[in-house]
């Protein structure tokens, strides 16, 4: 069974993750429910399985990339109860972005069935998942997350060790937050400055070298023109879409509810979010957050 | 006259770029009504003026850093007129940070009576200024900011040239704005990851690597014991205070209004600092926001 | 069986309402897990029971008044099983404020044994419990509800029917909501005049009388000295709890994030509240957020 | 010059408050710089007049109607200099809504003229002017307050005396601030309940009779179909526009930083009405925010 891999949920990002797999020379078996992302898969290498269940044989991996809590906890507990049929010897590494109380649900459901477990949501988005460029923050006891660096490392270069179980998921919903947050903010300084008469690339320039700087400004600048090859110069297409950010912005609320933590300025990014998004602008990219600011035409 | 300056505003800010000047071999002719701020300035080697007509007499460059847009306008107009007294070949370099408004009021006024002026409000802090390693971020013609390169360049290591009359002012407010956002925010995600059981090294260290990295989190961390040598290992003693900071997000809802510009975040920010001001912080620095979201003993 | 009640929780509220139901003329059998609260029910008039399961026997209605999702959960369905207990012909009326995703999942589990059962949780405070002047908003079937008023009238004065399970609940939180929201806009409106050198009374007297009137400024208002017999004019003591305001805000995001609606003010009143009870301010009254404005001496 | 009186201003608000004047058996001497209202205002009754100053003459009561600040400072102080040729015996009585700042400049000019002036912002909308049911929100010294009594009358039935100069507006946008908060979190809740299945008429009939109770609730719900004659029934057109509430909200947002003064959610009410606004709808009534937290087709 060694290098051989099941592989869950090969949408947009699970997709290009398996392929990085198959080209490092792993044996990828993959299932997913949608017919054509299955045969998409397929035509890259990976290997067709009729059900879960099929997919977990002989895998020492088992890698799963689904879109929310109900859908892990459907595969390995509830529904297909995949726990159950997956190898002694097996570890699964759970890429989802989740919650963490349902990520502590199935490690400590699969702890009970002396299976090893993993948390490893990722960040880097599809380009990332293409690349190989993938940030994973990790969560689950410590060894387990040193023996999946062995498969991790060929889907990604930065390879996080957050914490127990759910540690993971908090991290990376502490970043979206923050990422969330300092792109509303980037998208609202540059706008009052270009409305008090400043070039948004000067503004730019400025504040980059300045105490204002941040990740929105200098890599994923939302003000149309000001850098090339990034979605605001393409429409807002591509990258990394409003409904996902929203998505995340409600898992960090979530988390912020349960343990009673308090996030102004997070809150409003995540109703600021969704009111962009009810506005009919889900699948942009969330940079597009800076057509809220400006005149609609 | 060559290298002759006079100087206006000895406090906190205006006290160490004046040492700077006379380090550098600049005569600087100093006043400030305050006794106290006036004889500390003495002892350093700025020539003591008894008036602020005394003090533009055969000077090149007229410096003013002042706490307000009445101190500016009551300087240089309304009360004391130095307009009328300043010599037509001097350069007037306005380092306030006041309302780009009341700025373009002094360039204009100083224009309409043949003088040159730019402001250039500067970011960087107490210790910026007293390593000469402050930003200026200059507003007005282009060749009068060229001018005051030669200055400039003793007090500050980036001179920014952000546009005509009161840009300078406005790429000013704008980053602090966002600094401002990304601090609270910053301190927001911090204290979710700490309440759900992340060690805010951990976490820090992750999202530095990460998309939701600012210029708060890597290089003035608001966790007490994240970094050495911030305010924030130090009881948030010293460093950009409060009050501060609540002046500047004044300033940046002053300008949005007048411009009709949208900025929630921004606006939150203004309130959040202001409650956090009113709660008896209004002397720490900047990053003491991270206290608003933990428990009070 | 006839008027035999079986009551849970006998807290602030809950205590106070089996009063009212024991001088209506009905034999109440109460039980409560903290000993205290039972010796005081019971010295007013309540039947002690030792175990939820006795309390349950011969009771024509269940009456819970508990303090979130788990204790309720709990006591009916996980721990204490009492659906299996209740005698079939019981009406079970469970007034506790609590999530309606819970509330749902308990009329449902009662319904599927064949037992009746409604949500009836309660706006009025500690003050219409005594008085017998609560409002019910009840949820479930609709002829179940009308059952339930026979003795919710011994109790309250308006019974209002929103909806089959959880609408109940969810009209709770909406109002609550709502209640936040001009309170805290109500607390800064009378401030903002207050600094703009205006009289709190005045202020009052010209908005009731025009369209910024609402009820936390009318019947309740939260600068001291306005309103005689309100708590801003007692210390901000007694009343309704900041706390329990945040509870209430919580489940109010809860249900947000779960339906994907969005909240700007209402997570800003939740994030707001939280802030005040971090500040060591949850036990008084909720119009104390008045004191968020004001310079703290 | 008894009963004689100068009308500057002759739009929406100030077209129809003349009107009353003129069936009230004034002799109202008219004058708007836009020919077209001069014109409708001339067929009704009203005086035509060529300039201001000629308006002005023989004028017991001068009262103006204007959109703001500058339009005010203009008309009396700056352009044409009224406050030079207005009667020692008349009675200013400046209605428009305008910053407590320019309104205080107003009178304190006057004063110095030896001229009576108050000023006196309403609230009602176009229904109130037409029917005579504004409510004025006076500021000025009581006597002169007292005297401009006999004149309101005819335009409105609520004439409160807020205080010195300067108070009558504070109050004005403390309570348009306020109206604000309770109208969005009014959109907010209904639709938070709409979302979990409420119907949006039992949610109000409840609301309504609980402690979330306000004005916009009851009187201008704003959700479509709740009340009959309200713009949210009639595709939220006519009534108080976007574009008006706004700019109120930003004079309470410049009161509030002039005088530091924290309002969260007044500044949050700002931003939204902003966003919206800049999204097409600042024609349309303000109740129409609830679409803001709707689905767009």
């Amino acid at each position: 069974m060694d290098k051989t891999v099941a592989f869950f949920g090969l949408g947009h990002m699970g997709a290009p993750m398996s392929f990085n797999l198959v080209k490092a020379g792993f044996r990828v078996k993959g299932f997913d429910p949608v017919a054509d992302l299955l045969d998409h898969a397929c035509s890259q290498g990976v290997e067709r399985c009729v059900s879960p269940q099929e997919a977990v044989k002989d895998a020492e991996f088992v890698i799963s990339m689904l879109p929310h809590d109900t859908a892990v906890e459907s595969l390995y507990i509830d529904e297909e109860r995949l726990l159950d049929e997956i190898e002694k010897t097996s570890l699964i590494i759970e890429c989802s972005t989740i919650s963490a109380t349902s990520s502590k649900r199935l490690i400590s459901a699969a702890n009970d069935k002396g299976l090893q477990a993993i948390e490893a949501p990722v960040s880097g988005g599809v380009t990332g998942a293409a690349a190989g460029t993938l940030s994973f923050m990790c969560g689950g006891d410590d060894s387990s997350v040193k023996r999946a660096r062995v498969i991790l490392q060929h889907m990604g270069t930065n390879i996080f060790y957050a914490g127990t179980a759910g540690a993971g998921q908090t991290a990376k919903i502490c970043n979206n937050m923050l990422l969330a947050v300092h792109m509303i903010g980037t998208a609202e300084a540059l706008q009052l400055g270009v409305d008090n008469g400043l070039d948004p690339k000067v503004l730019t320039e400025i504040i980059s070298k300045s105490s204002g700087s941040n990740w929105s400004l200098q890599n994923y600048n939302p003000y149309p023109g000001v850098m090339e090859n990034v979605p605001a110069s393409k429409h807002y297409a591509g990258g990394f879409m409003v409904k996902l950010m929203s998505k995340d912005l409600g898992l960090a609320q979530q988390a912020a509810n349960a343990s009673r933590s308090y996030t102004p300025l997070g809150s409003l990014a995540r109703n600021l979010y969704g009111l962009h998004s009810l506005a009919g602008n889900e699948e942009l990219d969330f940079s597009s957050i800076q057509q809220l600011f400006q005149e609609s035409c």
